[in-house]
């Protein structure tokens, strides 16, 4: 019906979580400003939960954070503790009724429940709970946490989400709100991010660090992967089990899937990116006459890599602000239409140009196509594209949505073939080495799309 | 915000249920067309479910059949067999979420269930679920049923609705639907209405026979109280438990609830209420000019008073077709505004005349008292009340819902004080003995609300 | 689409006016109020416009005026002089922009103004204004009125309302307001009707006397042929021209269009009816054991019939209250569903009986014959056809949508094929004579439906 | 209710105009596309009409492109010719009504006319018409140009266009199409801008060249002061008028308003900006270790900046991509929410550092001192402020919207004081010689709202 205009040819996050416990004030305008900052991890369903003198209110629907609540909406959530939850998912699944937090009602009480990140043996334990006469509304693994938590929750619910967390295999940050409680978890690699932060009377936890700027809070640490963190009246207490932790953050969060301003584990995105552009321009030097990026994503490793090559950073491609979520097809023929909509050529910096095109990953290839053509139109007297990581080789299966293998170009393609289709004067991808010492650290990062080595197995059901 | 213009002064059903068998059309179209002749049963949601070769598919929302469906919505609903509901519900619990058909996957696969009347130990059988760690999304208690289902369903779907038909108590007509049958079932004492049809290839049932008559279905009979149906490729079977069965039918199903073109246990709905107003015209008589009903649900009525009486029938008040379920509150001090707006006075056929105005029942009185002022208003000369049925002075535990015991202008005022309250120069409340003999048959009936003589023990949590 | 399950087979009326003028009451409300009452004048869209002390507000959409306005919205329209109306519109030319009232801006200050009925002469008159430059946005009628006003408005507005009735021909009933003044005018032959009313401390105009009734407004009596009242501080003036001025009422305002609870230049609409029905029996008696009606127009003829025949009157068709504006086309082969969910027999009072039928007037016959077709099948031994008025075989000119002369059944056979086609077992209409003679006035109606003899000249161009 | 996220501190264009004209392709779609890139111009209404052979059909109403069309909205609008227009307003007058383009019918045929730009002699005109008996249904400026062209078409449509010419005083680029015909014309002065593109059979105007791009089309030429183009099947044709005209085109297109990939008049918009951030470096050097932009309007002059300054370019400020016209005013005290949520500071690249920070222009000053605030509280040892035009002193009369002059800070403040207002450690405005330079062109600007020097009398209505 429409195509997707914004970043089609990108890898995309699944979903964003934040969590507020205040001892006095409304939280959810906190959490509502706070899921704008997150907006770019999910744009498909919003919803935010709050916990009214131990009555759970939600509101949650398909559409972006500025679609879904308006003034309202939100008074009418009133509560000193809430969670909230932004998702992207796939055309199919994209129902009101798959929307997070889920709200369920329970023995011990009411909870709410909202996770990121991908629970590879979820179809096992929804087995097991099925074979125990569990019902199923939803498609969502939240479904099934909510039920684990329920069925453990025989003393407390910080016993409770312990025994769920030994049982859940996969990539996850977690926040949970029952009636006195705030708790969030990190999967035991710690592969989606999590972190914590303080307002004046509480605390906030979030995906990312930018939505702790948004509402004024200030950063305290990053959640470990394997703790949990609960939060209450008495303020965090952080829990540990023995089991087997390691930290094995996606490095994607770094490339491109966390805004620049964000902080995770103690590295900024930034600087990440830079010193990624930096490293490409050591690995790939070229004689040129500017550096540019592909924008939003690309600027910081472009600058970068103009930094360390002396060429000048300039602008090339002028993106559209006003790009909504999906574009109506245009009838005609010209297949550059979709990009042309979002980007145009700063004719004057390029005209006559050595162009370094600097984009942060490559996936399909297809924009890039498009990009390095419109650029040779506008007079480029030569395009070099430079990738700020290595080639996307195989699927994630933590959370992050990859075409199939032979989508990806990286997997069927040497870089000389890919340079070939996407029309470039030559291409430059980012080492797996340069990538990782961008960070500034030498490891804990799961790199699995780039190298498949895959930080836990895979169930069988999982790698069709 | 605004206020219900319709029937704010009646019971109000609960609900009403329909499901279609067929070996090979899509039932979607059938099942729309039955909810539109079910809809006075419940305007709040609608929804529909299909079962397309095992996968369910359903929709449903707030709102009139009318406005929930479309086309576009219909057409994505493909399936053989299918059951639908619309629902009658207080303001607060008018969520999206609360519509029914409820979906729900477990181990034996999917399962979609609908149902009308009041479990009056949910509660109860809520509570014992969740001790063993069942979460509940909704407050209804088709949530509770379909965990019960899913926990019994061991062998085969027949043994667990059996089960769960076991344990339930109360009134309810359900339907419910898996991959391969469609079945119906009936609480012990047919408190809810449920009658089974035939179309071209396959059966439907359905709360009302009006909607057989609409999708041109014959009518086969009623399901008997304590039966279930089982409907698949082999036709219908029907499955009675040794247990205590005995038939207390609702009362105002035939009072005021179903359509006048429905036939309920052999009974036409029609012909009881014309009845009730011949026996009400024996038990009442009055010297007047004419008689006159209160829009559309006393009309019936009023031609037995008229036919008994002889006292000639006639048009007094005229209702406007196209009032909605709300309208904006006026801001005008004059109080009739409501039913203004719902009643004209045909001035013409009451002005200078005795009047005798034959309501189906008094439940506040509020609405009579407004149309006694406006017909004198009008000119009539004398104003005799006739009710077709007597004052409701007990709750309903079964399904309707009825005000508080204090609102009931039957529990706590004499005929005499209520026909000065109204104003009216007489008042008649047919007996309950003349309200049975109109049925034609002289058992059978649950007369609870209005000598409170309940068939079945009410849990104390429900007396509230 | 979707097809109208509404009266597809009657004529239909082209809009309804209302306006309202107090000294200190903001009429909004009441307008609203009066709008509900008209609202069978009219589904397609709704408007109000107000002047708040020289400034003219207004809101208008397509839809029913209870999906048009919200409490917000009235709140917005503060004023003490206020017009509204509802329009019925051929489906193309269903657009917001040709709703009503138009509200213009002049030299000497702005005006509202809102018609109903049809101006045969509109074409010319706009061509005369395009020869002087005038530009039109929209095809109604209204903005030829306004332009017209605009023109005249030398010295005052009740001239300029005067020369705009010396140029038009057609019928209307018009109501305009401007700063300090609310205006009505009905055309010279008076075939749409209009009339005034009283309220606490102004007055109203309406097309219906219902509207004031819902209003609590007190009738004072009908606007006569080529009046025009301007209604402001100073009370009421009435304004004749000498100029040819006789009574034609559209006939069908009694037959079929108005409310039954309005009286209509001194008539009561209900009695006509009545009338008819009793004239019916005269001209075409049979013996029969029941008269039923087609709901709901064809009741208060039904009661006529059987109160003259001795024959007794009955319900035999219950209608489906809850039937929207549009249904959605089922995909069934059966061709009687779209009657079917409206209208379903009442088996108990049609089978093995000999049924007189009932119905106000007969356009294209389709309906009647699904009717007899559906009596026959729930066992009425016979079905005798009872119209309450000719057969309609002219087209209108006058406001009312009436189908192609081909297309009127009676314009095209005789009354035994009538009888045949729709498979009555006989057949009778009212004659003409008996149809005057109902309203118990011997002329002053147009008639030109039934007998072509239009009470003015019809130009070329509209005869098409 | 909400507030205006975007650019609250900005003087806003009042809105963009497109027209194609194909002798075989449907023009919608690209019309469409071209409203995409001019959305900068105006988010409050959109709208596309077409000429289908003579017949012109439109939609338009409030809202952003990609909320107004959706497919099924542009697959109506079939036809070779079109015009669009995106329009910003203020919030009062922001109705559907009002949106362009308008279309109306004349003696002549039917017309669409969109335009942009301020007339200061409408409401003078206005008068004249209506003293001719011209009704007025919208406030806009469209209308009265309208009515001008019906009167005057008495030979051609070229003749009438001219005639209307003459009559308008003001800024405009107007576009314009009849049955056979697509016009565009810009004002004596060229204070809007207006180009002529070249698509495969046929001809494009827009307000900018960037709509050109997005669309495919090559750009030809801008239109000059005070010329009609007429494009139909022999092509474009040019008239001029032997009276004055001189160029003065607005200045802020190139500090503010166009986006920085078109080109005006032969300058590119980028390059003016770039040049303009050099020659603020030249007037107000600063010692400094870090040049950064408030986005995204202040990028391409910091960039300039950098380069002249040799202080490296960087950025310190990430701007959310998803903010949507209005936000949710939050209930927190926190004044600086609203920016937070648009901007965050990267503390990173400030933090102990000296930074210049570069805007575009300063309005109120407001956003000015929220964004100095964050980067303090970010660790910046120095913030000096960069703005790369003079200050804002006096109001615009010729389309752009610009505050009381109460609220211009540069009409009330110094420098020094604004300097101290904002909290930074300096500050310099470009000088108005140095703008002039920025454009490589000595003259041909309008620079009023900077220097008061009007390029025309301006009607005193129009001072209040």
């Amino acid at each position: 019906m429409g195509f997707q205009l914004i970043d089609e040819d990108k890898l995309k996050e699944e979903c964003g979580v934040i969590g507020v416990y205040s001892k006095g004030q409304n939280v959810a305008d906190m959490i509502y400003c706070g899921l704008y900052a997150l907006q770019h991890r999910g744009q498909e369903s919003a919803g935010i939960a709050v916990n009214n003198r131990g009555t759970i209110n939600y509101h949650k629907d398909t559409g972006l954070v500025s679609e879904v609540f308006d003034n309202a909406k939100l008074e009418k959530l009133e509560g000193n503790t809430g969670i909230g939850h932004v998702r992207y998912s796939s055309e199919k699944e994209n129902l009101a009724v798959n929307a997070q937090p889920l709200v369920v009602k329970y023995k011990k009480g009411s909870i709410a429940i909202a996770h990121n990140g991908s629970i590879v043996n979820a179809n096992s334990l929804r087995e097991i709970l099925e074979d125990d006469g569990v019902v199923f509304q939803t498609t969502n693994d939240s479904e099934v946490m909510a039920n684990i938590i329920a069925r453990y929750h025989k003393e407390d619910i910080e016993k409770a989400v312990d025994r769920l967390m030994e049982l859940l295999k996969g990539s996850y940050a977690l926040v949970l709100m029952n009636e006195d409680k705030l708790i969030g978890a990190r999967d035991n690699l710690g592969i989606r991010p999590l972190c914590l932060g303080k307002i004046e009377d509480g605390y906030i936890l979030a995906s990312e660090s930018c939505a702790l700027d948004t509402i004024g809070a200030e950063y305290i640490r990053d959640i470990e992967p394997g703790e949990m963190v609960l939060i209450d009246e008495n303020g965090v207490k952080s829990i540990f089990n023995d089991k087997w932790c390691k930290k094995r953050l996606c490095m994607f969060e770094y490339i491109y899937l966390a805004r620049p301003d964000s902080r995770i584990d103690g590295i900024s995105v930034y600087l990440a990116r830079k010193e990624a552009g930096r490293a490409l321009a050591k690995e790939h030097p070229i004689d040129a006459d500017i550096v540019i990026s592909v924008p939003d994503s690309g600027t910081s490793a472009a600058i970068g890599y103009a930094e360390e090559s002396g060429i000048p950073y300039n602008i090339g491609l002028i993106k559209n602000r006003y790009v909504g979520r999906t574009f109506i097809k245009p009838n005609q023929n010209n297949r550059e239409q979709g990009v042309k909509i979002k980007l145009n050529v700063l004719k004057e910096n390029v005209e006559g140009k050595r162009v370094v095109l600097v984009d942060d990953s490559i996936v399909r290839g297809t924009t890039s196509t498009k990009i390095v053509s419109m650029l040779k139109k506008a007079g480029a007297k030569e395009v070099h594209l430079r990738v700020s990581s290595p080639p996307v080789m195989y699927p994630c299966y933590f959370g992050i949505d990859t075409p199939y293998r032979e989508h990806l170009v990286g997997a069927s393609k040497t870089t000389e073939e890919i340079c070939e289709m996407v029309g470039a004067d030559s291409l430059g991808f980012l080492s797996k080495e340069g990538l990782i010492s961008s960070t500034g650290k030498g490891e804990g990062f799961c790199l699995a799309c780039l190298d498949g080595d895959y930080p836990m197995e895979i169930p069988r059901g999982e790698m069709g």
